[in-house]
């Protein structure tokens, strides 16, 4: 008996409801249990939950930011300084910076020659082979296949088995004769590069943010680029490089890295947040040895007669200096806020459920609470045959 | 007469509640409808956005994991390989890395000589411009407006008009004469080149999980690089390329690349799973052909006489190599877990809604679930005048 | 004596509940005020939420879409015209492509020659340096200290103090010789630069949606090529560039740069919307200059006599082009959508919270509200001791 009234009200209610409009609020229906253990425990993830928002997601990972992961990139480099070396066969002799860049036009991969094997005039002709080439000994003719020749041979064999430096036989190729000898020089040549400075100007531009710096501040002097020095403690911001420092900071040593050469990353990182107006958007630069040995041949051609052309062969050992500039920028954006603030949200609701679960299903109380949190309702027509 | 009770002991018991704390656990409280329909129909969308954010979301798009897209590259190349040649002009000539490998240094862009049209002496002076050029030809000296010059041109139009090879007439003009005449060989010079090696040492670096990885296991024996060529399927982590595999591998047919030139792009992509400690790291090789043809002109100059310049005209063809290195790195974080189950939760959420829908206004018995979900509560000044 | 028989009722019918099975549809219970402030309020931002999900974050940020913002990218360049000179060391001079572009292969950065100084014939020895040289003047030898050298130098010094150009006293260095004359030509030697064209190719590849597209169209007629000019408004598809107007839309001044050198960024910027086929896939093109003074030494070695090296330096002034390009493309992703959608329906939530606080804590009937909204439970053992 006590249901029917109740669902009379509960019709003609929703009855005068239906005129009801639409600026009705509505809101939840709560139960409220004295259950202080799921109370307390719903509590403290709820803190968690706002603590991970707003202390880790928002502050700490800055949550709230737009951020531009790739800007475009410009970089300008410049050598400077001069060495002397002293070789047989070239003579004293003085390198600036026009002989031991290349390429010469400041790119941001180029290589500083610190050693060198000249094999100073070569002509097209036949020559033996150099023995530490792999199939290059022989001892007679049929030893050397004609035409035959290797990934790693200087030339192309023509069949004869020949005498090189009246010590070893070897076979004779069509080549470049001289054959290079590889005897590399024991100290390096240009023991001096270690005095060099190198200049590196660098612009970084966020097009999405149309935001543009560079590391070396157009207002500062340039009497001051003259004469200072990186050094990551004193002046992080000069954007001169000793090469010794350089080689240092990268772990590697430079008489080890100048006489068989090698490879130097120079990183330079640029972590901007634009909120605070780029005031902290700076350069951070990282060295890194990337190769412990490193080198290659090149050539310069000249007629040393009318139709007879000559090479003076170049094998360089040095030093590749390859600049890798990254970095992200980050500026307040809506819709980052939106998703960060918003999954967090998501996850209170998430708490409700699994506290729900101990309410329900875990607690003493459980059948109790059960059967208050949900309130049967059965249509009327079900209604129509009363349990009892 | 049923409501007033009830909102008393509504009042007091709030009057009561007034003075319950913190820690006492609410829950919405929750109607309970035995419509079989909607209950499926939310179970199953349940189901679906469960298995959306586990199965897709989580496992199959690895929704846990924060991403590092763009890596720091450093990129080593080096080309080993000799070829013979007869060409008039030159003679009977072999060629060697120092000569047809421009840049020399090993850089990530490369052009491999394999073919090129050689004018061997050309002196700063007055010659007839070559007639395949855009209005070179001419009748009589109004022809060739005296300074005339055109883009394709090669040099400035002196106003005469003299006899080319005794078959044309056509402008003078001044400029490296002879100019260039246009007859590329027929087959390609440095045909041999499809055997040449191509060794690439690629090191990749994803500075926000400060993870390193390079293509060539520095823990291998250099034997091993010197004799292995890399095949898709047999030894995949071989990084020596031979050239002719290379362009097949791009799609190409290396005789016309030769010939012509043209431009193969090499793709090097990262896909690294760094929970499983990055062992399924390596690096995936594919090739695309940019082009079909490709040639560019250089020159070396020298001192024919004091004062006399001379220079010998190149225009080389070649294939240019384009090393193009992508890569992505996944972690697991925190941030985009939450973010995608966080979603997901917002979604059931969702639902519910959707279903409510079907019920409160699709459903034969919407009037009356209506009238459940929704309980009037009138405020007491307003329930002053009672309905009767 | 209320509670009882409700809670008995609550009792069974909960215990017949216990059989109901996974298909019954549970949904909240809603208490409906008559309270229209907050109810406007609540309904305001509801539609605040929804425009800014459907409008701002998925239509106008395509919030649906998923992103790939680092493409590959591919370029090659090739450079046309020619130019006269007069220079009294080399007489009166044509430069074409193969003079005056370093490096000549078409790479995304290369240098544009339009004046330079030259020191035509350099050997190594003993000669005064150049006064404008920090610490190069000097009164007696005293002032040149033996061996010693600077950043800026041209050379090592040998201890003498001589005479330079009759004017000066200058320390005398062991250097290549005579050392340059820093006497910058007042007038752009190539000036006929202007008209020079550049021809740019550049494909973009997103590798993540397996999309790639090029800047020059090739089904268009190659004569289309030969004769376009890229003009922003009239034919924003031609990739054929004339310099002048390059720098020009790069805000310099071509005689200027001409004179001292500059570096000029070509940017290219790919936006594409996957979804419409890429259509709309085109490249946007913009022009800064980067920097107002550019040059590099380099110098041309050749043997006067055997053993005696020589060499011709060239300080070249110029346009650095460095051709930047960047690109993101976006294709609809189920991720990106749920992600958006879903803090989209966590907000409603938040929403509904905030107008509680407003219902429960200030609105005037905030208490009745409360007491009905939180519907007290108490377990039976609790109720056990009756309140009166």
């Amino acid at each position: 008996m006590h249901q029917q009234p109740a669902e009379t009200g509960g019709m003609c209610s929703s009855g005068a409801s239906a005129g009801w409009g639409l600026l009705d609020y509505k809101t939840e229906k709560y139960v409220m249990t004295r259950n202080w253990r799921v109370g307390a425990l719903q509590r403290l993830l709820q803190l968690g939950i706002v603590a991970y928002v707003v202390g880790w997601a928002l502050l700490a990972k800055k949550g709230y930011q737009e951020r531009d992961l790739d800007p475009q990139i410009s970089v300008i480099t410049k050598l400077k300084g001069v060495s002397v070396t002293q070789i047989k066969e070239l003579g004293n002799r003085l390198w600036d910076v026009a002989d031991f860049v290349k390429p010469p036009q400041g790119e941001n991969v180029f290589f500083l020659v610190t050693n060198f094997l000249v094999t100073p005039a070569q002509v097209q002709g036949k020559c033996p082979e150099h023995p530490s080439i792999p199939l290059a000994n022989c001892w007679v003719n049929e030893d050397c296949p004609k035409g035959e020749t290797g990934t790693h041979s200087h030339g192309i064999k023509t069949g004869q088995c020949v005498v090189f430096n009246g010590t070893h036989r070897t076979c004779e190729i069509q080549s470049w004769c001289p054959v290079e000898s590889g005897t590399v020089p024991k100290r390096p040549l240009l023991i001096h590069a270690k005095n060099f400075t190198l200049f590196i100007k660098n612009t970084v531009t966020f097009s999405k943010f149309n935001f543009s710096k560079t590391n070396a501040l157009d207002t500062w002097d340039s009497a001051y680029f003259k004469h200072c020095r990186y050094d990551a403690l004193s002046s992080p911001y000069c954007p001169v490089f000793g090469i010794g420092d350089l080689i240092a900071a990268a772990g590697g040593d430079f008489e080890d890295l100048a006489l068989l050469g090698g490879a130097v990353g120079i990183r330079i990182h640029w972590d901007c947040d634009l909120d605070t107006g780029g005031s902290d958007c700076w350069p951070h630069y990282s060295f890194q040895l990337q190769e412990k040995s490193y080198n290659f041949r090149t050539a310069s051609h000249w007629w040393e007669a009318p139709g007879v052309e000559a090479r003076s062969l170049l094998k360089l050992y040095g030093i590749r200096f390859d600049i890798l500039v990254t970095g992200q920028a980050g500026k307040f954006g809506l819709i980052p806020t939106a998703i960060t603030v918003g999954t967090g949200a998501a996850w209170l609701g998430v708490i409700t459920f699994l506290c729900d679960l101990l309410l329900l299903y875990v607690d003493r109380e459980a059948h109790f609470y059960w059967s208050t949190k949900y309130e049967e309702a059965k249509a009327p027509k079900e209604a129509a045959n009363p349990e009892w």
